[in-house]
């Protein structure tokens, strides 16, 4: 893999250099994602002078893997022409993909390059929910007739083909193009030249609408191995397809999303290191200003104790340790819950087998929890504690039943909330550590002074 | 989507009412995915009993699909027969997962029906270690000759084809088996017969050493859109590809092992519920244990402070606050870098532009916590400030002080910790947020203290 590193060097030196022809040579051997990485780190003169080098067959294919202001530059600089040979060769989804992040003037000279079908299907397609199925499919697929030969399929392939994003599997449709079955070229080439298409194709096609989550087919491409996946409109018509290298790119991007949320972050679509400071300043402080108010409250808790806590100090020690628990504790399990949620795992209808298995969890490891910590507490705390005035057997015993039951707590908090966030249309990622964390602090706070109260008659 | 949900129904009720000619022609209409999700919640008898109702060409598809408790109780039922028909239809490489799980007595059995081919085979995948890209690769790829026409080519694969995993992607090997280029049946299909293959092939292959780590191996799939990545040894022989599918597996379980770790779990590789009390209890202890014993580091911290304290209790009220922001300050950050470096978006080398960024993001984020706590702690904490005797403008400054010193410790110990654990060899994503808020819990009281003994003169 070092390889496509030493390319995009090599590329750079060429080009400072200024030895042309050793770099359209060199760019002719190059994948065009990686030419894409090579001119993102270029200035505006160079990427357009790199761009022109490209051997025309690439400059479509490298153009689409351009983040958006690498295309908004070329876009603004390309003549009439260039712009034309390069609009002629993108997909519809690509295209769709990049009219999406362009400033309006710039789409308009797209547009003005863009046949009048493809106008018609970008502009359906930009009809389609963001997060919808219908957002990320392709209209060029290869389509059969169900009285076709394989031989005549073939023929139709090898003659239609080259505008379709990908050719491996074909749709069979009937006269009012509703979606009646499905054939790969592997079957049409395995089998025998006279077999007609409608005894081979598969009927019962696992097919998505138009408006259905993008993460559900997403998840299909994961379950099923499928390469392409069609999508209908209500009326079972098949409107286009969805192939699997955006389902990566989706498995990907949610992945990406969860974890950010998660870890308490507004979701970026871009890398890090192309973020801005602002930007990244703007991700980053509503949920930490979020937090911190809500954060307060704990502060309140320990206010109200305060008087309790004058009276026996050496409880104020173990409050670190008793809301960290909590918290990872809580964070462990909410982690789990929306990941299994996003994976298709659990659901809903799951929520009382989840609660009384963490139930079991929890109980479990707040046991082994507790009976380390009250080891630790003896063998090692044993003297600060009687120092402080206090008998240390009632002083354990207040710690180890408060993280008993505060990791009891924080595991069916961290079970219930993210299930349901999911129940009430919220996103289940944002109930995860950080929010988890707000919540059973304050509640092992609780416990922990009442429990101290009522022992230690505080 | 509900249609696979509602067909599993389906075949449950025609199972339990004993209706197995219809149970057999709605299997026939099913996805073995579906079909195996269906079987692995059936008794071992009816499990048995489905699986011999399966039409014989899904059953080696379904048994692939199911889980390896599923498997192994089949295997073990299984007549001679029936064992021979299931083994002889695999992949070698699906018969590398079965093996890998199975006890010894079952994979000497199944073994017993594998050609001496496939045996060998098989026992060369499973000397390559766990995470390379050897262990995941099929040894079942088309190869074609640089001198075939393309004709000739095409009729290669009709021939040969039904025993590849795939047929989309072909290799080009020289006499020593050398890779030196790789031809898609797209192209195959679209060009003219008598066109030859050297000329129409790909010779720039991005390819990978059977050594290689999975992940960089997936994460090439994710940039670059392949359906295959050819997997060669030291001398460049093609040993066997890597297919789309088995991509998506490792980019799924490698984020959710993420994603497991940085909640401080020990990563499972079974779905949530199929996971019993105890390996949950496993999987979640070690870490609790850990973190709590070092938590008590923080409590010392304050114990140490307690005189301090005792002079202005009120400053025990703002400790959760401090801690909490610390830590999700810090969470944010680490969650961030750890996700760029598994994304290949960001590297060691970067660590002096990622931290210069982090300084001044932390800078803003600290100001503006600080401007926003100010504020709160001057408006509604002010009462209970001075009614413990304390200046109100003294505690918040030592209070916002804390808060924007340790947001930018924070920021800083969570992007060097996931960069240099990656650069020694450790998991980055075990630095994320319990261990980070650990860490930074004990900066942030340190700080605290520091501040509040020289402001207020302690």
């Amino acid at each position: 893999m070092d390889n496509s590193i030493q390319d995009q060097v090599l590329a750079l030196d060429l080009l400072k250099s200024k030895q042309f022809s050793k770099l359209k040579a060199q760019l002719a051997e190059m994948n065009p994602v990686d030419i894409s990485d090579f001119l993102m780190d270029l200035s505006s003169e160079e990427l357009l002078l790199a761009f022109r080098i490209l051997p025309k067959d690439q400059a479509a294919a490298t153009f689409v893997e351009m983040d958006s202001e690498g295309q908004e530059t070329l876009i603004k600089s390309f003549s009439d022409n260039e712009l034309k040979d390069v609009v002629n060769d993108l997909f519809v989804d690509d295209a769709v993909d990049i009219i999406e992040e362009m400033p309006a003037n710039v789409v308009k000279r797209v547009l003005r390059f863009t046949s009048s079908d493809t106008r018609r299907w970008i502009n359906e397609i930009l009809k389609y929910p963001e997060d919808s199925a219908g957002s990320i499919m392709t209209v060029e697929y290869v389509r059969l007739k169900k009285n076709f030969t394989v031989d005549e399929a073939i023929a139709h392939i090898r003659s239609t083909g080259i505008d379709k994003e990908t050719i491996y599997t074909c749709y069979v449709t009937d006269l009012n193009n509703k979606l009646i079955g499905m054939i790969s070229v592997r079957t049409l080439l395995l089998a025998r030249g006279d077999e007609i298409v409608e005894d081979l194709m598969e009927t019962n096609v696992i097919r998505f609408n138009t408006h259905d989550d993008k993460e559900d087919v997403a998840n299909a491409f994961d379950k099923y191995d499928f390469m392409a996946i069609p999508v209908v409109d209500e009326e079972e018509r098949l409107l286009g397809i969805v192939t699997f290298d955006d389902a990566i790119d989706v498995l990907q991007d949610e992945a990406t999303e969860d974890i950010e949320k998660m870890a308490a972050l507004i979701p970026s679509e871009k890398p890090y290191l192309r973020t801005g400071i602002y930007e990244t300043w703007k991700q980053r402080i509503p949920w930490l200003l979020l937090l911190m108010v809500s954060a307060t409250f704990t502060g309140k808790i320990i206010s109200s104790f305060e008087s309790a806590l004058a009276g026996c100090v050496v409880l104020t020690a173990f409050i670190p340790m008793l809301m960290d628990t909590a918290g990872n504790s809580g964070g462990q399990t909410s982690v789990t819950i929306i990941r299994s949620l996003s994976l298709g795992d659990i659901d809903m209808k799951d929520i009382f087998r989840i609660m009384w298995k963490e139930l079991r969890v929890a109980i479990l490891c707040g046991l082994t929890l507790a009976v380390v910590n009250f080891g630790k507490m003896m063998i090692f705390d044993r003297a600060a504690i009687s120092s402080d005035g206090q008998n240390e057997w009632y002083i354990a015993l207040v710690v180890n039943i408060t993280l008993c039951v505060t990791i009891i707590i924080a595991k069916l908090v961290g079970s219930v909330l993210p299930l349901t966030a999911k129940k009430i249309g919220f996103d289940p990622a944002v109930m995860a550590s950080p929010f988890i964390t707000t919540i059973v602090d304050a509640l092992s706070l609780l416990v922990y002074f009442n429990v101290a109260q009522r022992l230690l008659g505080l």
